[in-house]
């Protein structure tokens, strides 16, 4: 494994419960004992069926005022009617109901990557905290914490096919699967409710880290126990080798440098959020390309974090044939392949599947003597149909 | 009036109708005659109760592949379960349920003021939307449509009390007024959803523009017809006289020059969207500041639009009396009155009452013989007691 990652730099863990997990004058203690919790979690996940479990109003009266604020779940629940979530895939995984909202949504009037990514990060929250088991933040399971152990994001992966309109009703399902002996996978699937089609696939890959000695762990028995009913054997995105991400150097063509966080580029974390992470890479990507092309897929390695203080340089470069950045519309006509595509489900028109585009990605710190990474990436563009000027 | 205003700089109309809205197959005709139309959008407000009216799955199948995916209400509904809206106030108020999201807080946990005001920017359209009225974007009444009339913001005032923490339930108020002869009022409230204390106010003023001469105009008999039925007299905010701004100079104390709106900041206005010009306000106040201090108001001016391809400069200057930017904490703490505060409901504890800082602000665009004003603010703050430094 590369180097050294920090602390979360995507979203928080996306597992966290511990045995005391309330600070308010509810402690709901879960049997330690890994086999036991193992068994009970699972009992509780149920089949799917059978009804919320809200705290009754007697239970309200011993939450504290935080709690009684967020009316975070104090048993793992099967809906919530408050974020329009539903425990499904036998009790493990986790289906919201969002709409897009009009703040959400950029020129074209479709949501952006921006808003796709941050409900990603929403519904994993949410999924942890229909658990009825999420500790207020950036928590751990149990036996993490006994092992000073928490949740690192390697790599995400997204892929769009359409992205959603303004007022669309989507239906956002997310699970965790095993990745390899010592981390976990996160996926998403994202839908149009009304058609049921499917408009964007995203999946991640988790590590953990030791948080004193800030390496990265193998995972404890202990833990895999805690962790494994929830697993899932099903993936939104099949990739049977993933994509390698070269690492690109001075040489790069577009260089975009001190880049600074800025405050309300911080997430509760005090971390610069992956958000800002994408919009970096994408600002690095010449306006000409943008203003015809529309994003159709992106791969993100993470390599470490990046703090408030960091300045940080955006590195871009076109794949090889890729020349059509420089305003030579020609070269672009000759390469596209104009193909309409009729997409699964009632006929809908999907949109025209042209030659896809890539560029590759990085993001570091600028050094005195050397240079530290903080994310590779890979972006896959589509040629749109209709151009919108970003700057006269 | 002051100086021209242009496209609605901070959000599309907050009414907006005509005759023939859909670009689908279904096209419903309503009366033209303002007499008429008025008294069936009265009719069909009714007094908030029955059941929502969404369409019936004959009606689906006449639904373009836009409305089936966004599922914009075909007539007025009292009750919208995607977005978790509710007609109120005698049919004509509007009433959101909505949940902090994870992304919606900043490092203290707590919603930002931007995700307020995209809260806000979000419940004034679904409240359009739910008269089944809105054309699919920046509309405005038919009578409007007809006289080539446009809706322009020209003052917005927010007041927050208390900052919702990340996972609060909160309820969200709207409604509109009249505003003088020739302008609309539009009222928020926040609520907490658990205790019913409210977190956050605002008001906001509306006015006509010609679109073909960019020139204010009166409000025609028969807009004021069509739109009076839904003014409310209740204000959200208490204001004898509307505080002053006054313009600032070069002699500002903190100027932010070249700021330049990126691709991510244009909304689908393809304008600057107004969350954008409060970021550049805060940013222009000192980290010293901004480290130990919470905005509790702020009030925008509107002047002019801010395009894509515009270069933005950012004045602010602290009141004469608040010398505390420069870090000595010394002068602050004399100056500072701790009353803790018993807020009204449940004795809930709210945040202590201290001393108001106040700031002046001023986004203008350089010009090479005249400057032009985009936007004044004031901003009032007040002291937190932890503080979170921003970067080391």
């Amino acid at each position: 494994m590369a180097a050294a990652f920090s602390r979360p730099v995507f979203f928080p863990s996306t597992f966290s419960y511990n045995g005391n997990r309330y600070h308010g004058r509810i402690k709901i203690k879960i049997n330690a004992t890994s086999s036991t919790k193992v068994k009970t979690l699972n009992e509780i996940a149920g089949a799917g069926k059978g009804s919320s479990s809200l705290a009754t109003s007697t239970e309200i009266n011993h939450l504290s005022q935080e709690q009684i604020r967020q009316r975070i779940p104090t048993k793992k629940q099967l809906v919530d009617p408050y974020r329009q979530g539903l425990i499904i895939e036998r009790g493990v995984g986790y289906r919201q109901t969002v709409v897009v909202r009009s703040y959400e949504v950029g020129p074209y009037k479709t949501a952006t990557l921006e808003s796709l990514l941050n409900l990603f990060q929403e519904t994993a929250l949410n999924h942890v905290w229909m658990s009825g088991l999420l500790s207020n933040g950036f928590g751990a399971t149990h036996g993490m914490v006994r092992n000073n152990l928490i949740w690192v994001v390697s790599r995400m992966q997204v892929q769009v096919d359409h992205y959603p309109i303004w007022g669309e009703v989507l239906e956002i399902d997310t699970w965790v699967g095993a990745s390899g002996k010592n981390g976990m996978r996160r996926d998403w699937l994202i839908r149009s409710q009304a058609t049921g089609i499917t408009y964007a696939r995203a999946t991640s890959t988790w590590v953990m880290m030791n948080e004193k000695t800030r390496r990265l762990s193998k995972m404890p028995e202990e833990v895999r126990d805690e962790i494994s009913p929830w697993f899932i054997d099903k993936r939104a995105i099949n990739e049977d080798v993933p994509e390698k991400i070269v690492k690109l150097d001075d040489n790069a063509r577009y260089v975009n440098s001190d880049l600074k966080p800025k405050r309300s580029d911080l997430d509760m974390n005090h971390h610069v959020n992956n958000v800002n992470y994408v919009r970096w890479m994408l600002e690095t990507t010449p306006d000409k390309f943008l203003e015809s092309h529309q994003l159709s897929g992106i791969v993100l390695e993470y390599r470490r974090e990046c703090g408030s203080s960091d300045r940080v340089q955006s590195l871009c470069q076109p794949d090889e044939d890729e020349t059509l950045t420089n305003g030579v519309e020609q070269s672009l006509l000759k390469n596209m392949v104009l193909t309409p595509r009729i997409m699964e489900g009632n006929g809908y028109l999907g949109p025209l599947d042209v030659k896809s585009y890539g560029y590759t990605h990085l993001l570091q710190i600028k050094g005195d003597s050397k240079n530290e990474e903080i994310v590779r990436g890979r972006t896959r563009w589509r040629k749109t149909l209709s151009t919108l000027p970003y700057s006269s």
